[in-house]
């Protein structure tokens, strides 16, 4: 397996993103945070993502200068519109903001609209939890999955994050899509010829199944708990919507211009120790660990993980061993930066 | 099939709340919940759960007199002591409270430590929807689920809500515990001789299964979205916790007074209109609505819902032509209010 040490491909994305036309901090910022997705595990919105954003911003889907602006402030809340800024640093820049109204509210929100994809949406729950602050974040997309009970598609995927901080960096981060696996997951399992380990969609005639072909082909891609994670996914859509006057799911689709075009994002933060002690923080989250590590593991599992704990061992084992990449995908990138 | 009228349904469950210790209004408040729940459908929050709401007054794991009381106020947020009270009224309260802060702040949030269960959560999601208002709630619980990759119990099944106003009281409202199926409804399935449509939990030989008896002997009930309902579950129960200064799922399993003794509770409440125009918010919900109902309907589906469509279709019929009992379970009430 090829590694790239983590510097190496920072610099790296750094170089194509300047090629591109990112200003010199935005490109350090994108850089990075797409360095660190894939040094966490998330490939598909670290290094495998670069080619799309760099294309993105050739087609003038992305603007380069655009940089979220305030335009209303309610007491805790503010609302930003994102002039179709990179997601990454318009999404960084609500996640401080929302922060900085926690810490002076006990909780903060910001919601932005006409903003572009956020990558890894994780990224900013690790961002708040860094902070000391819980925090949930969620963004709408375009269509990409069947409603419960169609066949055809007309919902987003919807991603939806809670973060909750907790001692030496071991932040419990859900980031969750409100399909049961994405695209690129079926792409790679199909590649590797395998099957998935649960349903993942159903074939064209109805059946549920795990082949990822047969869903690739029927786009009846399964929404994550069935009825619930479509029922989620457009209460998102619709909440991220209101709560930042931007584009509905139906209105992204209008667009067309690719994955999330002037979509709509809502970063809450709320600071725990303005009404707990940090001993009972401390408590509770430890507690809720332990209990959680002590249950009996199933057939074949030798431990129970708490959301993000995989994450950061992935994080602990590539920083010191390099990131693993596939080489076409970094060749390409080389070529980007270099090209 | 026996059908009740909502007046004669309210009356009777009144009765036996008052016979059980509720003070008047309480009393009055709870019934009217109660019944509508059933009159909604939902049937296991609603007429079937008078029993056991009873049966934990008399043991005095609920305060008939307890009232939520306020400990911290900060900026859009309040934090409340629940003092062991009814949970319905003291999450009426706590909603009506988050929604008048949302009217004065654009978005508002109250906490609630040491209550008691709040029954169906969608009330209180619909409860703000009434008010134009958009809302968000969460509640933890007492464990009964495992955490994905466990075979024994450590996660609650934490429900959450999510609520979307919409013209003519039609609102969007998802009301979701983290289990994909509820222990109330295998034991319907099972009492009935089905299986159940999809997968519900694993056997004891760890084998995915539809049939209820084998859940209900495993005790291993499927978290909505496999992994991802158990991360979420973790999230809620953390999020509730550290937002209220309550106790968490471990801590409510060890005071063994069934089921949600001394939970947390978080309601949030955001107004769409101090940032769209009425007309934005009408037609992004309406085009919603529209592209999710014109996707092109699944195998031996007519119609696709958007979520608390059929609460509302049932609420009509129901209260047209009485609502649905069981026979045992109504005469039971009729003894609990005129034994």
């Amino acid at each position: 397996m090829l590694r790239i040490p983590f510097e190496e491909m920072e610099q790296t994305i750094f170089k194509a993103f300047i090629k591109a036309g990112l200003p010199e901090n935005t490109a350090a910022t994108c850089a990075r945070i797409h360095t660190e997705s894939s040094c966490d595990g998330v490939f598909s919105h670290g290094l495998n993502r670069v080619e799309r954003f760099v294309d993105y911003l050739h087609r003038g889907w992305i603007n380069p200068q655009g940089k979220a602006q305030l335009q209303t402030s309610l007491a805790a809340w503010e609302i930003y519109d994102g002039n179709m800024g990179p997601g990454i640093t318009n999404a960084i820049l609500a996640m401080n903001r929302a922060s900085d109204l926690a810490k002076i509210n006990g909780m903060g929100m910001v919601s932005l609209r006409n903003t572009t994809h956020w990558m890894r949406g994780g990224t900013y729950g690790w961002q708040a939890a860094e902070k000391g602050l819980l925090a949930i974040c969620f963004t709408n997309t375009e269509t990409c999955m069947p409603p419960w009970g169609a066949r055809s598609g007309a919902i987003g995927n919807n991603p939806f994050i809670m973060a909750v901080p907790a001692a030496n960096g071991q932040h419990i981060v859900l980031d969750m899509a409100m399909s049961q696996y994405s695209y690129g997951k079926l792409q790679v399992k199909r590649l590797a010829n395998q099957q998935l380990p649960y349903n993942g969609g159903f074939t064209d005639n109805g059946a549920l199944t795990c082949d990822p072909a047969s869903i690739e082909e029927s786009r009846r891609i399964l929404p994550t708990g069935l009825w619930k994670g479509s029922g989620m996914a457009i209460l998102i859509d619709l909440m991220a919507t209101l709560l930042s006057g931007g584009n509905h799911t139906a209105a992204i689709d209008r667009l067309e211009q690719g994955s999330c075009a002037s979509c709509c994002q809502v970063f809450m933060a709320f600071d725990p120790l303005q009404i707990n002690s940090s001993d009972f923080v401390k408590n509770a989250i430890q507690d809720t660990i332990e209990q959680i590590k002590s249950a009996i593991p199933a057939e074949e599992v030798t431990e129970i993980l708490y959301p993000g704990e995989q994450s950061l061992r992935n994080r602990n084992e590539n920083r010191q061993l390099g990131i693993p990449v596939d080489a076409s995908v970094w060749n390409r990138v080389i070529e980007l930066a270099e090209g």
